[in-house]
């Protein structure tokens, strides 16, 4: 079988980017991707562009980007897979090289959210569930949903308001050095405790701002890669899974299975240890598009065992120097959360880092040379979990 | 690399489909296929939903589909390519099995579109190329893309609208012997002829209409498809480009480039001479979103020269009997186009034709047991072509 390496990122500024359109959005990414990898359009064989929609006034919005970015005439999608949409835009090209189908392949992972005014977005996101029975019926809103998990595990683990707390100041920390963050501001305790409330014991500083912006990535095969580039990072495997579109039907509200599946699944294919996982990885983005899902995901990953996700916040174990560095990039709740960007970006950071690449302040030390991303789509209606490394996964 | 085999298909019937919701629309398809291939949902790796979206109040279409046919918490995504997504989904599940990542891959195509208010339905389809500047601006809709092509070539090929209703009348024709065909009912040339001018020279009769459907089939790898079947349908090859999203930065109105260059791309793949490609296939399913639309294909796919497409449907050369059989389901025109359904059910026409399970009136003589299946996405926005056969592409 092919294996597949990155050769080139790219990253937009996230924020309120409604300085520029959709298109001019995705080329800032594409643009350094190109630059980076010294590559021209007419190296790339295909192009896929992760991206939800619904918040941009162009329904095809890959071919809109493809005309832009001088795309054109490569043979493209646009995938969705709520906000987990960029990583599924990774397997997509992933797997074309691996099939021998293309040698050179890009990815986009691209986001309007302003587009569309606030409540509106708000409202899309609410829908990301079963929007018949559970949004339009009962109300159950996107905050709701991750409330309902905080709840359970308050009352059953123990865990405190302030281990929520203790994510979201740290993301705000890595996310004060990283200049492409939406918010590039540090945060304290007692600043996140006062925070207005929006679904118990969520509040807005547990929450993942609306973002717009922009990432992207080269693949390529390995024969292509060593032409190209001395420093490839390999996609070692990649797990996806999903979960049941209405919440009612899970189980608990304590993990999210898809996640965990999706992390077994992967893990299986790199042979990693699910009980030791945290040794083998030098840095770590996940899916904290409210604090609580970063605690998760912490258990889910295989980093601390079940129930005690929110003790490695509380010891501050997920900074720089700590078991795993998470999310040093500022992660969702700081960097932004561009629903078709997001996968990408934690590409992005993953192979920035591994490459000693990473904007300063937030450089973790390599010693493994190998990474892993977490993207959730939903409250665990989809789940992508994608391991990078410096090693090439077949040597 | 590994073969990749069709092993079951399903189909719903095709219309006014409001009588269900969109995850019984689908699993209609589904039930179908798992029954016809013996599978249970356990055997399935992954699944991937073609869905347009827009139409249905759920954006997770495909997560709501996997709860209704208990596919989850299996691997997926929703894949849009316009009116080719149906024939993106089939890519995914395809690649997904030609890299080693799965064994037995669902591809389900779906779109419910009365569950919109028709102008909602009419506008949404005229945004389709590119929103902001040729449709908000200048008031360009769907008919009107392709009444450009239709005037031109008349122009310049000297084609009547005699020459489109022809196509009109076969497609009619062969979907009045498909139970599964929104309309089944024949019309004559003075009925087209008379028939409301929607956008010179395209009338009523030219356009395929607003349709609910599924659409879905079962793709293995070779060492699965051996085990569970005497009769895969192997997919040769794919290919797949892309066009302007601006029609004012096309060439001409003369032919779909994208869809000649996605036919190259495939019938290279495949070692097809494109001067000769009818010679190979026992029958063609092309995209006659308008009448206009299936004559260029003739000329695309290289079963007319350049400038002749519309001879081949004023001889009759495209009924069974002739040159090549085309679009004897009844094609977008008489079977119905629900956007994501379109491309999973020309594979699944194209499968029963080779198979001699094709509808009583409508199977054509198998003699080199290839079809293959062109699918376009807006007006050439996107390209998908598909070559099938009874025959492993390695062997």
């Amino acid at each position: 079988m092919v294996d597949v390496a990155i050769v080139g990122t790219g990253h937009s500024k996230f924020g309120n980017r409604t300085d520029v359109n959709l298109q001019e959005l995705a080329w800032e990414a594409v643009k350094q991707a190109l630059e980076e990898s010294n590559l021209d359009q007419k190296d790339i064989d295909m192009f896929v562009v992760g991206n939800a929609g619904g918040w941009s006034s162009e329904p095809l919005s890959a071919i809109v980007i493809g005309e832009y970015c001088n795309l054109a005439p490569k043979g493209t999608m646009r995938v969705e897979a709520a906000c987990a949409t960029g990583s599924a835009a990774l397997r997509i090209a992933y797997q074309a090289i691996k099939a021998g189908d293309a040698k050179i392949a890009m990815v986009i992972g691209v986001e309007q959210m302003h587009q569309s005014p606030n409540p509106v977005a708000i409202e899309m996101m609410g829908r990301a569930g079963n929007y018949f029975w559970e949004f339009e019926n009962f109300g159950l809103t996107f905050p709701g949903y991750y409330a309902l998990y905080a709840t359970r595990r308050m009352a059953k683990f123990g865990m405190k308001e302030e281990d929520l707390g203790q994510i979201a100041i740290k993301n705000h920390y890595y996310g004060s050095f990283n200049p492409y963050a939406m918010f590039q501001k540090q945060i304290k305790m007692d600043e996140y405790m006062k925070s207005r409330v929006v679904a118990y014991p969520l509040k807005v500083y547990d929450a993942c701002p609306i973002t717009d912006g922009a990432a992207a990535v080269i693949l390529a095969s390995e024969e292509v890669a060593k032409k190209i580039t001395d420093s490839p990072v390999w996609i070692v495997s990649q797990g996806f899974k999903s979960g049941t579109a209405n919440l009612s039907k899970r189980d608990d509200f304590i993990s999210i299975d898809a996640a965990r599946l999706a992390a077994e699944e992967a893990y299986k294919k790199a042979r990693i240890d699910f009980e030791n996982s945290w040794r083998y990885f030098d840095v770590a983005e996940v899916h904290d598009c409210f604090t609580i899902a970063e605690i998760m995901a912490y258990e889910d990953l295989g980093f601390a065992k079940r129930g005690e996700g929110h003790l490695l916040a509380r010891e501050g174990q997920t900074y720089i120097g700590g078991r795993i560095p998470v999310n040093v990039d500022g992660g969702l709740k700081a960097k932004g959360h561009p629903i078709g960007a997001t996968g990408v970006s934690m590409a992005v950071s993953i192979t920035r880092q591994l490459l000693y690449r990473a904007h300063k302040g937030t450089q973790v030390d390599v010693k493994n040379g190998m990474g892993i991303a977490h993207n959730v789509g939903g409250t665990g209606h989809y789940a992508y979990v994608t391991i990078f490394s410096l090693k090439k996964p077949s040597a």
